[in-house]
């Protein structure tokens, strides 16, 4: 996996996650918002990257013990090690935040090693430092349990599910204060480029709306409306 | 419907939810709170108007795309260019909160229009611009997808569930940092002065506690305790 | 019973609940953990003490009206007033947050008796207020409604479940921002000893990689990290 | 409201809930089948009919206490007393069924006058009693408590939701052995068309499973296949 | 506890729990029939007994091994062994049913020595045989997993809560093949009577029903109706 | 995968989901029964086979149109077309019952094809019919939508989640009519002769307190019952 393209990571970080839900609604994708999987800090949650990703399965009490994590390659262990930077780590979880699907030391390890952020439909340990750390972090709930109790790390880098949502790896992954949208790759250059015009639009209308105009032919535009913004950006320089 | 009572807006301003289902439960009202509903930003999120409600049923593909949105009847649009000053606009979402019922520019909207409020059972969109705007909101949960997702809307101004609580137009809602509680319009005078009451009642018993005393006697109290209080009221002007 | 044991309850409050988790695991106590049960404001969770029960079962409403209040027996506010210093309330609320299991001048009583903090798995009323104070409380959610809307108060001092976890009197109840964690009385002072070891050992690894080291070798340690730690430990002078 | 039409009505009684959502999903309509709505006698689910809907919202207890069911205008009641022949009754129960949407002598009632059916997200009374009557009955669960415990009937005859589903007056509900669907009252004639033709070469194909052929170039077919299965047809007649 | 009354028990077993219902909301109570609890075999579910009840809090690993049952002083095994001839078991689980509350070795010890019934907010194993004994079981969902794996038995023949309703133990418990709906003992006989009257009035009005009479007028009775009901019952001897 | 080893098979198939819980709690299991899986015909749901398996994300609306079943390399059809005589094909729908696994066609293709079991935390279509199939099959509820309104197939014979329990490839999954239980197949062979034993001894003990024996010593056996047992094993022949 190269580098992410640092034109589409701007353009990403730039639009909200709202915003992005509806460019994707217009190409008829309605189920590309991670359901109930919050930023652990709400101040610091923009994000963007592709997506890298871990599976795992339910625990089972004879193979779950803390001495598998001694072997390096370790599936969980072995995911931190190798992320590329830039990237976002989803971990499918089941939706299982009874357990952590990571704690500190493991995310404190990624950030060093330059990941762009981690999202999990289950739980993350040590929350509360992890959020005063410099790399975004999703989770379902803030959730002690060790790992091992509920989770059993089988797949690097597989298509998985996440907070109901459908991940291929690669994919772009986008957070804000709000939660975690995915972009499938295929469309992220069309969809960031749809969200950055709309969010120019938008802010627009929303300047114009705090000034007391009236929503109706404004949001959505009529055609007077539409021209209007183009005068505003060819006088304004846009978004 | 006239601009809400100064009074009654003014007093319901001045007392908890809390101890507004108290005084609905003396009534033999148990479910007059809305259940999983939070306010955006507890610091301010002490509302109080009369209802104005807002209808969603589920979306259908065919008949819930974007272009809905340009036609000035559509309900929700609608309803937040009808809503009166004072007013709280609550929406019946059917507590689903994989959509928003709202989002950024409706709310700023109604804000600039002096409604008390917005309430939905739903999620909202934009959450954190709306936390800082000068309006309280309260919702099951912020979520980024765009409302067309998962609602239509059908109708305005009906009786309406909304957190598993019967809503009907004119009934004062009245928020804080805990959630919403729906007080009937028929007894939301004798209700509000009742609560006044227990509130300075309340207050003056927090003290004493903060004292040191017992609650033995004193919550509930007892008829010592009573004329304690009603000396207390006489000399330092009650609540 | 007689006052905590003032060492231990140093210990507990010196470990997180994640680590705590992670002791327990290797015990085979893998549900130790309340699920779902939360701190109101996590920055001044930290919690230690030995748990003192108060068992509900739901309202009935002949049974449950405002009068029984007056009643100092009454197990609610029997145990508000005979919990000792030190210990920490634990309420079996049977998961239920439809309405508060206390409120502001209840928990205000036991700060003021010197309980170390309260833990429920319903609602917190006045929870704003609650959350100002100076003692910790968790709960499944803010929750408004009076006690007596959904609970009928039966048993001080028996063991309950709560959050799905078993709760005997006595057992050490500890909570930060994360949760609440249940250590059985009979293995305290085995679990704190060595979760203040893990933690020791945990706050150097953290340091180590946030210095850029891998985990592989580190985290689970091997044999030459374990004497690299030693060192450290024999010359800093440990955790 | 005229009768439904009889060719219509017998084409949607001969085809499955199934088939039905696959002919919705080949027009882009993903969300028709009511969740969690289940037949009280599989055996005799068979149902046909344009949808007559009544809607509930959150009981209140000074509003509803039985002595609102000596009102024949009480919209229940009413409902009860002109859904027309071959009409399905449709009650927008919120997904509650703590209560009974409907009881044995309504849903006597409804099949005397020639209700072609009865369908709640909540839940029946009386539903051993219902399970034998000559009328499809479909709720989410039997419910012995009495409707006011939990529902106050508002509309008749309005878009509701059920299971999740927008329903609007007229739409067709067809049920069957695993459920219920609404066909859109625009489509009915176009999907029922389809859903035939799709039976009758599903049981072919059926044929062909059990008698050992494999599924790979069959279902879906290929042009061999489709043009082998017309040949069928030819020969005997089709579906 | 001295054997149940013959003549309540028979006044129990010849009317529904749904009419139960109404009878119990017209004293305004509303929450007296267990959510979620289903009998196994719909066909043979008949019960009514006085509650002797046994609560589970959560297992904990450590306590709750194989061992325990060889102690005929664990709770649960003694509760089988002196549950007195006509009571009803009644079990608090929590409303967990990932494992069982009991098997059929227990439930048919029960039933030899005479137990009125079995209900659980749990699992029960066996379900199969269970549903064949002649004994009426009701619970959340057959499960599989013993006991132990979720529950820890801590008392006989306490106030509990089961399927969200209170249960003291002496109140009456009533099955059907809806359901379960308990009836506090104080008022037993008075709502038995009236049920027993409701009963014979509700046959009468399903027979005019079915002969094609409106509910208008009927159902309820305004006061010609009452009277031709009287006449009927002087006539033909009443329910 | 070679044939199912037949003796495994006819002792896992004469014993029930129940004890293979206990006698898999014995080594420290407890969640291996797939939780709120159930067969749609309990009269015929004796299963057992080697798990062959089948993983679904959720489905994306771009990629899952109705075409994507033509390739047959597609892998559901490609699994049903694969599955090994005597083995269960066990689906990880992610507990998502609001589409259908699969429906009455595939199933019907893999009974002929011989396999013994079709297993899934989703739903299945068509299920009134595949109820009447000679194949055991098991659902979380039957469902009508086609599979991929929700579900995108992604991989076949690696290790799965399915009813909150770990599935690999190869491992015992037995069911009868409460529901289905996996075996891990290191331990299959010990796990189902201890089973063998333990149906045989309480085979004994339902006859022996049906003839009104108590519990006490009986269940668990003291060493006199045990003795007692091994008598009647050697004189009658055991099991």
């Amino acid at each position: 996996m190269p580098n992410p393209d640092p034109t589409l990571r701007d353009q990403f970080l730039s639009v909200s996650t709202a915003t992005l839900t509806t460019a994707l609604f217009k190409r008829n994708l309605r189920n590309m918002c991670l359901y109930g999987v919050r930023p652990l800090d709400p101040a610091t949650a923009r994000m963007a990257g592709p997506a890298f990703t871990l599976r795992y399965i339910p625990a089972r009490e004879d193979l779950d013990d803390l001495s598998v994590f001694a072997d390096p390659r370790h599936p969980q262990r072995h995911a931190v090690e190798t992320i590329p930077p830039g990237a976002v780590m989803v971990i499918d979880s089941r939706g299982d935040d009874h357990a952590a699907s990571a704690g500190g030391i493991l995310v404190r390890r990624m950030m060093v090693r330059g990941a762009a952020g981690i999202v999990t439909d289950g739980g993350l340990r040590d929350s509360h430092e992890i959020a005063a750390m410099a790399i975004p972090a999703f989770c379902r709930a803030p959730s002690a349990p060790t790992n091992l109790i509920r989770h059993h790390a089988v797949d690097i880098d597989v298509p998985i599910g996440c907070g109901g949502v459908a991940v291929f790896p690669g994919d772009w992954v986008v957070g804000d204060a709000e939660g975690v949208v995915v972009v499938p790759r295929e469309m992220a250059a069309e969809v960031a480029a749809e969200a950055v015009a709309m969010t120019a639009f938008e802010s627009w209308v929303e300047t114009e709306v705090a000034r007391g105009r009236s929503i109706v032919g404004l949001y959505p535009p009529n055609d007077a409306t539409r021209a209007e913004f183009e005068r505003f950006v060819s006088e304004h320089g846009g978004g």
